[in-house]
């Protein structure tokens, strides 16, 4: 089939270059940036400039820029496609992208609409950074908006073409609230981690706990933005309780509180060892 | 030499097993608990039981147990050693050590002292868990006593022939203060990152952040509870200079500041990017 990627940076450009190295489709793509274009080129990451002509046979689009650039792509972009054309989309956050998609929806009902979130990604952006094994074991997780089965399937087997190993359906709501918590919480916490004065002391003082802590610190600032401001209500919500969790270790340590101390942390390891055996489960499922 | 390990855990058994298997030195230890002495003997942790008798040829002792036991094994080590022998520990805290060994040593002034912390771990504790690489590649910290220079060399050189990569030699005081954060922190973190409800809704939404952030949560609670407490003064402070970054991530993202969310982001990548650097210059150095 025809894919048409917009945005050749480090999702844009690793999905382009895998699918043109593992697969039969033939990519088109775009970028506002020239150099980025020309560097998608030359890694081969697409067959193709996408113009008025081309985009009008692709079967599948997939936008991987900004959030907020996004939207303002999702408007623009049904007029162009054929009947039976699918939209989805790469964006860390799913509940403005897929109301958008909704209401583009009940305009255009003979384009089909999906939300998609890779979950892979690196400290790095741009398609320099850009891998053909970036989803080599990675899940993705996709949103449908009323999609029709024939679409769904082809946008599964896509990703598991470029190497992904599983899927995940959910609701753009229950995306948005897990990954609060799994990823943006984490690079909240990262980029605070590495304040600390004693930050730039930390060599040989570690076995990796440091590395492990800071590794999402170097991230693209103006992307995360984005998609925290999309993503307020649960990351507020998940950024409050840390602080409530942490202030609980803080009391007990200044109170001298051995007890509790040990209670909090106990029940710390309770609770990972819960979340890792849920994990397994749902792998051996 | 003979060298005595008291405590057959995790850092005592993998160093007593790396001992035995790469070097030519024998090995004598002890453990309060019968069923970690039957391990470790299986496991090729040592060659001999300590006793009265042994212990008084013993050329370096190392203590590997908890801090507070730590403290009071310290007492009654020096009464029973030869003149010349080295004692040393493996504690992650070491100002409290430091400071008993440095009125021991007035005591006992033909005894050796030196406070040793090997940057190395697993997620587990316990004999069972032990390996002959624990040390690969690790920097131990050292924290001298008016220590002798055949003492000092003489433990250096055993932590690089079990594996060891570098060492560093710092003052009790600026270990505590870098080691509150780099490890210490890190645990705090993670013990309190678990705790969320939705931990148990990770699986397939993420791409590692959450696995990273949540390591070290697996932790011995009851170790940890003494390593923590006795180092108060230090990690509270950096407990606290932790949640006032996150609060200043929180209001801007509630006050939808967008230029100081990403103004605070992009410090924090600032922030890695030196903190590497400067950790790439000292290995190379």
């Amino acid at each position: 089939m025809i894919i048409a990627i917009y945005g050749m940076g480090l999702i844009g450009g690793s999905i382009g270059r895998t699918i043109v190295k593992n697969t039969k489709h033939y990519v088109i793509a775009c970028d506002i940036d020239p150099s980025s274009m020309l560097k998608a080129k030359m890694l081969g990451a697409y067959h193709e400039e996408i113009d008025d002509n081309n985009i009008s046979r692709a079967d599948l689009v997939i936008i991987a820029v900004n959030p907020y650039q996004t939207l303002n792509l999702l408007e623009e972009l049904p007029a162009k496609l054929k009947r039976g054309a699918v939209i989805t989309d790469t964006c860390g956050v799913k509940r403005t992208i897929v109301s958008k998609m909704e209401e583009l929806k009940k305009i255009y009902p003979e384009v089909e609409f999906l939300g998609v979130h890779p979950m892979a990604g690196r400290e790095f952006s741009g398609i320099a950074h850009s891998t053909t094994s970036l989803f080599e074991k990675a899940y993705f997780i996709i949103t449908p908006v009323h999609t029709g089965i024939e679409a769904l399937v082809k946008v599964k087997n896509l990703f598991k073409e470029i190497g992904c190993e599983g899927v995940v359906t959910a609701s753009a709501d229950y995306h948005d609230k897990v990954i609060a918590y799994t990823s943006q919480l984490a690079h909240i916490v990262s980029s605070s981690y590495v304040k600390s004065p004693m930050s730039k002391e930390h060599h040989g003082f570690s076995a990796g706990s440091f590395k492990d802590l800071t590794r999402v610190a170097k991230l693209n600032p103006n992307m995360w933005t984005q998609l925290f401001m999309s993503n307020k209500d649960y990351l507020l919500e998940e950024i409050s309780q840390l602080i409530e969790h942490l202030s609980e270790y803080k009391e007990a340590i200044s109170g001298e509180n051995f007890q509790e101390l040990e209670r909090l942390l106990s029940e710390g390891v309770k609770r990972k060892e819960y979340a890792d055996k849920l994990a397994k489960e749902k792998i051996s499922e």
